[in-house]
């Protein structure tokens, strides 16, 4: 259990050190089994898996949340840790532009705008596009 | 008409009498029947009903808001309600991340968060967990 | 290409002009090419379109952006722009209503809030229901 | 409550009356009331206001089960009702299209492939577009 | 690990041993891991808790996959679950035409039609409603 | 306007050129322009762009479509286009896995069943994991 707990840690600690920490927190005093299953369940048994990379992973889950267009803070997270494992801000919002073609313009704009937030406390803005 | 009416209030003021409330002040200017829908049709023709008791009606109701994701108001005066009618806060987290297999993370995670919000509002954190 | 461009933003001017405009400015450091998607795909090859006239069909985009419950940005938006070709708020709001069957009641509940606000600022409440 | 009962199958019966029965029948033995409240609430209640005529309510309808894209059956039987109620093939087809903007293609797609399915039984096929 | 699988297994052994072997059987050529991470997390991290019963945790599911409306086999998977562990046809129809207050009367009655299909199936039709 | 339709052309001959024939055939006598919408909206605007290559493109496409669980026929189609452009099976079915975080084990399960009949179709089967 240790070693499984441990080894979801290790990718977390890549993908996004900051948030998952402060969903530790939130937790703690309502459901902090929640957060274990967070750790052993999607990052120690399916992300650390090699088939995928991580950046191909985490750009693959921002695409997913915009679609499904009801988890904004999640979404937010994602785009973080999507840029933490080496995408560029311009494929993270590529990939949110391609939703609008499978799950329409609101959630494409709406996953434009969390991208936006992220972006912006990072300095990012303005993107280059060619 | 009035019969099914008061039928429905009478379930409503045990399970959830201050929502209810609120949410007739809320569409009186602009959509009053809504109201009354809400009062002569779930509450008075289904949750009146003898083959499920409200703990367990109420309990299912936030399983399925949780899973559905977005309806976070509703899903908050439920929570409200499932404790109104004697579920323990313990039993409604579970139920909530019970969610995470047929919904995903992201909303158990929410739900949690609006569950947070009621037990917190009502001094019922930290919950005791065996 | 300008053609394309064009014929959008004469539907735009009729239906949404200045929440259009927000948009634009909200994705020009990020994603300009969204909004120019949004003008040359739905507006100028959909909105433009003879078939439908324009009041029925902001009259449909309001019930299906209430009925999948996840856009309430772009809900208002087009609560807004339903106005702007003829709509009564009353049909609006009975649109809205008739959500409940469809998508249950949050939806419906949400939608109504929705257009609440909308209302409430270009001063059309309270509604008035025969 | 009869007369609720019967106020909504006057609309039904303009409406889609050999679907409703096909419902009632298949309802009969597992859950005859689910049957009743769709008369006595969406048809009685909702469907029976002035506010709308029947036709943009049911145009309204076959849009949002499109863009939901969970309920292929009732989908058709909406389009059926449409239909029945003085649209014509093309304004069904239409607001379908419509949705590729709010739901994505493949949620208009498969409203179009529903709305064939219709058209076939019917020899509505070809359409006349100008 | 092994401890984890047991105890999963030892709860669907209960709650679905037939629906869940032939999953692996679906599974085995194609992602056998993911009938694994089906028994060791939420069979085994969630079912396996006490603060819910058996019994209230799949009528939970059947209202959530109900409600959720886009996974029909699962729903009658969860359908058969709930009748092992001792809910009534009746229950489960109840939970599920409570439904239709949440998620509107399609993903109510598209769920009595699942139900038809296993009751069916068990000799359970017609069902006794007082 | 021959340009646009000619560079998305270029993509889906690329892509998922059987399939989009099928599309075109199927559309031709109800609404053949929402195929042209498909050819000169998402696959020339979108996926002709440099940002993102084809691979990444459709690999985040199966991921979208799986969480949503609601478009069975897209989800294959985009399935067999991954393949086209260089994923591998297992890259496939290990997002699909992915998934099951975010939209739970029943959008993961059904999407796995989705890519079997594909893989099962081209000579696939068994997957080989490491």
């Amino acid at each position: 259990m240790e070693d499984r707990y441990e080894k979801g840690m290790k990718v977390l600690n890549i993908t996004n050190k900051e948030k998952i920490e402060g969903l530790f927190d939130e937790l703690e005093d309502i459901a902090p089994d929640l957060g274990r299953f967070v750790v052993e369940f999607p990052y120690s048994e399916i992300y650390s898996r090699k088939t995928l990379d991580l950046k191909t992973r985490e750009l693959a889950t921002v695409a997913a949340l915009t679609a499904m267009g009801n988890a904004e803070v999640q979404l937010k997270d994602h785009i973080n840790a999507a840029l933490n494992v080496s995408n560029s801000p311009e494929e993270i919002v590529e990939v949110i532009m391609q939703m609008s073609a499978y799950a329409g313009f609101p959630a494409a704009i709406n996953g434009v705008k969390a991208a936006k937030e992220i972006f912006k406390e990072k300095g990012l803005l303005p993107l280059k596009w060619e």
